[in-house]
């Protein structure tokens, strides 16, 4: 195949503690193993929602108990998960290649992306971090904590964040090179290190950035042919689950925007998928992308499924 | 100078909580670009005990408040920690930069250290992390939990854990590659996150490299001029504290092997930072390690001052 490709990971597949997450991300290591042996380029980012809502609380927790912890801020939890996601995949992908004989480095790169301080989500926070709650201890939480708490998809009630657009990476030299030199690179965790530039500094903010959205601005980056964004599902659908869904297998940008507009995507769920594919393949002629689940990636990537988001009909 | 430096960071430098760290960071990042001004490679190791044992302690915890939290081993502790830390550094870094008009990128890898599960040290756990506790909760600690701990500095009681020595660095092709091409790389933070390799699999375990032996091996790897480590005095002192101490300038290998045999330097403080400048300077002919404060850093490498560790007398 030998093309360059970004592949999204959703966060939810990496598990929820770090025993489960040992097991998935060697799950999660072959397919990649798989399109790195058929000659293609990998860049991989992944989610983090469930992750870094998991060490923010915990440490938050911690800190009332003790006064020696101080509570720790967003950012800073995002880049431990960043740490802490990127090790275990590192270690799982490492260990497939050795495998395989696959002669290839895998780097997790630390990386923050710069926001406009002016991006409208900060008006309104959207993203779903951390647990699940009940309705009742979601009241309490926006009473004590001042949280905005949204319900989320019929699972419970979940705190959220704003979720700006990504503008500019910037570690994205360092991950050119990474990648120009034949690495296998993890990049833009759990959508990056969301940071506003303020003069000559770069402050971290308590967001996150939509990891299919970093997905994409790393994918331009790094010029990539593909951008694959794995997820729940094998292919995107219209009516999704109920009687008369339909499953498809190409979309092109006309097509797509006009889904969109006729309300067929879950927001915070398969829209912004939609949108970041739309974003790439309008980016430069050729780009494509594909939306499919990770044990299809391979498939997805020959044609053989999935759902191959283009910018004109073939 | 357009020498290539290694610098290793003391963790303790670093700040207690994340406001300290963030101040902190911006005075260390000075002379380091100071360093880069001159025409200098700087690579940065840095220490984690504090923060790792912060992050261990916390979401252990929290954990027992919370039945969704599960604990976090020590490894992924030690991978937040290189997330959280080089998040800061390389901000700092970034910003000093972008002042100074310094046209280079700032990168923190995520660096795994291969130990040999033989390896001594896990047979005797000596290396403090984590807060400080009284004698009667060091006793409750050890009785409870199984911890080893010690009594530290006169500081208080610490938990202890093997400090084995690192063999080999995962991603050190990955550094070379970073270094190589003119990027100022932060790797093998805490010392790297220990793992023994199994077959094919590289499994985590608890336990904290020593970074000054970390930031040696580091040198090696990158195959570095210097070694610069960074610590809380400006010389290495003989009966340091005492009337009849006596600051030196300059070591030579045969000289500070006499004095570690005469008991002259402390365990878990000067002692594995003349061990790894030994190490350091034994490894290639030129070779050379400086042993000075964060402060003293550019006059160290002038030879202005700070302790310079060679194989012969000039």
């Amino acid at each position: 195949m030998n093309s360059r490709i970004v592949i999204a990971l959703g966060g939810n597949a990496l598990g929820n503690n770090p025993k489960e997450q040992l097991l998935a991300v060697k799950n999660t290591a072959k397919p990649i193993a798989d399109l790195i042996m058929k000659g293609n380029e990998v860049v991989i980012c992944h989610g983090n929602g469930p992750q870094v809502g998991m060490i923010n609380l915990a440490i938050e927790k911690a800190s009332k108990c003790d006064p020696d912890i101080s509570g720790m801020p967003f950012p800073e939890c995002g880049a431990m998960s960043q740490g802490y996601i990127g090790y275990h995949l590192q270690n799982a992908l490492k260990e497939e290649f050795l495998k395989r004989n696959i002669k290839k480095s895998v780097v997790t790169v630390i990386t923050q992306v710069i926001v406009d301080k002016n991006d409208k989500a900060f008006r309104n926070p959207s993203k779903p971090v951390g647990f699940f709650y009940t309705k009742e201890e979601s009241s309490i939480l926006e009473k004590e904590r001042g949280y905005a708490m949204i319900e989320d998809a019929g699972r419970g009630y979940r705190r959220v964040i704003p979720s700006p657009t990504p503008v500019t990476i910037v570690e994205e030299d360092i991950i050119k090179i990474l990648v120009d030199t034949g690495n296998v690179v993890i990049a833009a965790g759990g959508g990056g290190i969301p940071v506003i530039q303020e003069g000559h500094s770069l402050i971290g903010i308590p967001a996150v950035i939509d990891k299919d959205f970093a997905g994409e601005k790393l994918a331009e980056v790094v010029d990539s042919d593909y951008l694959i964004i794995l997820t729940a599902v094998e292919k995107v659908a219209l009516n999704y689950g109920k009687k008369n869904e339909k499953l498809l297998d190409t979309l092109t940008v006309e097509e797509a925007k006009q889904y969109i507009k006729d309300g067929y995507f879950a927001k915070g769920s398969m829209l912004p998928k939609i949108e970041a594919a739309i974003k790439f393949v309008q980016s430069k002629d050729g780009r494509k992308t594909v939306i499919t689940s990770l044990e299809k990636a391979t498939e997805g990537m020959e044609g053989k499924t999935g759902t191959l988001i283009v910018n004109d009909k073939f």
